[in-house]
């Protein structure tokens, strides 16, 4: 694996030595568990290993840094093939790229499933982290990314699908990491937060750190034309994929001032009315309830 | 969980922010499987959280770094009782308080069998890390902490001697950080490797690494008298488990001048005579191959 110029010391050694200019360093882990979060027969190793690397480095960037490095815990069957494990490492390394970041060090031990613990390292570059805690009544509540396509992908590959387009969506998301740093650098958030448990749910947490209350719109929410036909087909609402659907790493937060390029706005943060909550104005709101992946 | 002062952000958010005044950072990560490192019905909660914990803080020490901060993935059954989980936080955290380090963030998720992978970060405060390629001809290998107590545990546990004194030292290492971080201070270490896959493994990977072979003397390694009394009763040679025998987390390295406190002289590192190699002086060397833990 290459590594990039800030790995001092890279994989090889008891650990890894990373600079971290900033004098702070931005850590974070995801865990992804074969039959919980993928299944073999749907997704390949280079699929996993781009969305798992994903979880962390878009947790980096919600909190406004820049990832420069992974440690990754696999497990898997003694008679998993090799090139399945490899092609983890493999997409480890091509979704890490994406952003400069470098895998520096790892561990791998024999279990019955497959599962990949990720924990990202990144970067503050002087700036101050964007927590969840920062909006204020009157803020404005943006969207960056794409939502609803891994939940239409799932749902394609639950009805035997597997050659759908979207099917891809579930296998590996397409995260918008330049436009959120980009909005970071922008100055112009009070919050931001990944979306890996549903839009409504993840706000949530949002609402609450903040002491606040969120005011959608559906008729903003952006419905991809693939999402909108796909639903169609169905027979269930794109919407509700949108606001409750994980695993697409979108990113929600608030502004003050213009809307950042790349980023939509969704709504309002309004004065909490006791308990902290996220609703819409224009239709009910879906129980978010956390986002339950498949099976157990 | 309590926060120490180098933590910035602490758990909550997508992700924590500590501090790393040196401008680089150490970090490494170690997953434990049950039914391979650990097995329910001899170890708690507790001890699997400190043992998971140690032998990531081990490996930030062993390259000379004082560890900071932990995040954790954690997987277990649906089934698994909720305290059997937060003993195994309160294990982590009561390991990593032995060094000031905070648990700044995790990921749980449920699986068939449980499983914690630990990433640990440290801080070098301005030291050189040292690494596993810096032995030369010439130095002293030296052993810090102790051998042989985690394999002799394991082979009580074995033969059904659950409360055997030495079965604690398969549950949780007795790790000499101490003595391991006031030897880097010394300045003296040329080398430094965490004992995991057995002393001739890792000191075969040091070897390696520097380019070196490495000659041990047998008479000098340290038997506990628990550990030889534990092996006549088994009628095994405690030789052995102490320079085969993983799990103890002890450090094993090389120096220039002084043998720093705390170390025991165990041998002296000579010219490779093509292949590096590690052997003994005064006795057959045992095969190492590298640790492979019970089961599979």
């Amino acid at each position: 694996l290459q590594q990039g110029p800030g790995v001092l010391v890279g994989p090889g050694d008891d650990a890894a030595v990373v600079a971290a200019p900033d004098g702070r360093v931005v850590a974070t882990v995801d865990v992804l568990v074969e039959g919980r979060h993928f299944r073999r027969d749907w997704s390949s190793g280079h699929d996993v290993g781009r969305r798992a690397a994903a979880a962390s480095l878009a947790d980096v960037v919600a909190m406004g840094a820049t990832p420069t490095a992974l440690v990754v815990a696999l497990t898997a069957p003694r008679d998993l093939d090799v090139s399945w494990a490899e092609a983890v490492a493999d997409g480890l390394r091509d979704e890490a790229d994406l952003l400069g970041a470098s895998i520096v060090g790892g561990d791998i031990s024999a279990a019955d499933a497959v599962t990949v613990a990720v924990t990202a390292l990144g970067d503050l570059a002087g700036g101050e982290p964007v927590t969840r805690s920062g909006a204020r009544p009157g803020d404005r509540v943006v969207l960056i990314g794409r939502l609803g396509w891994a939940a239409a992908g799932l749902a394609m590959l639950q009805v035997g699908r597997d050659d759908h387009a979207l099917a891809d969506a579930h296998r590996r998301p397409l995260v918008a990491y330049d436009d959120a740093l980009a909005a970071v650098k922008s100055g112009q958030l009070s919050s931001l937060i990944d979306v890996s448990d549903g839009l409504v749910a993840d706000l949530g947490h949002v609402a609450t750190a903040s002491g606040v209350s969120i005011e959608l719109s559906a008729a903003a929410l952006p419905i991809a034309p693939e999402v909108a036909e796909a639903a169609e087909e169905l027979g269930v609402e794109a919407c509700e994929w949108v606001a409750t659907g994980g695993d697409d790493h979108a990113f929600a937060g608030t502004c003050r001032g213009e809307v950042p390029k790349g980023a939509v706005l969704i709504g309002t943060v309004v004065a909490a009315d006791g308990a902290a909550q996220v609703f819409f104005s224009d239709r009910p709101t879906p129980a978010s309830g956390g986002h339950e992946h498949f099976a157990s």
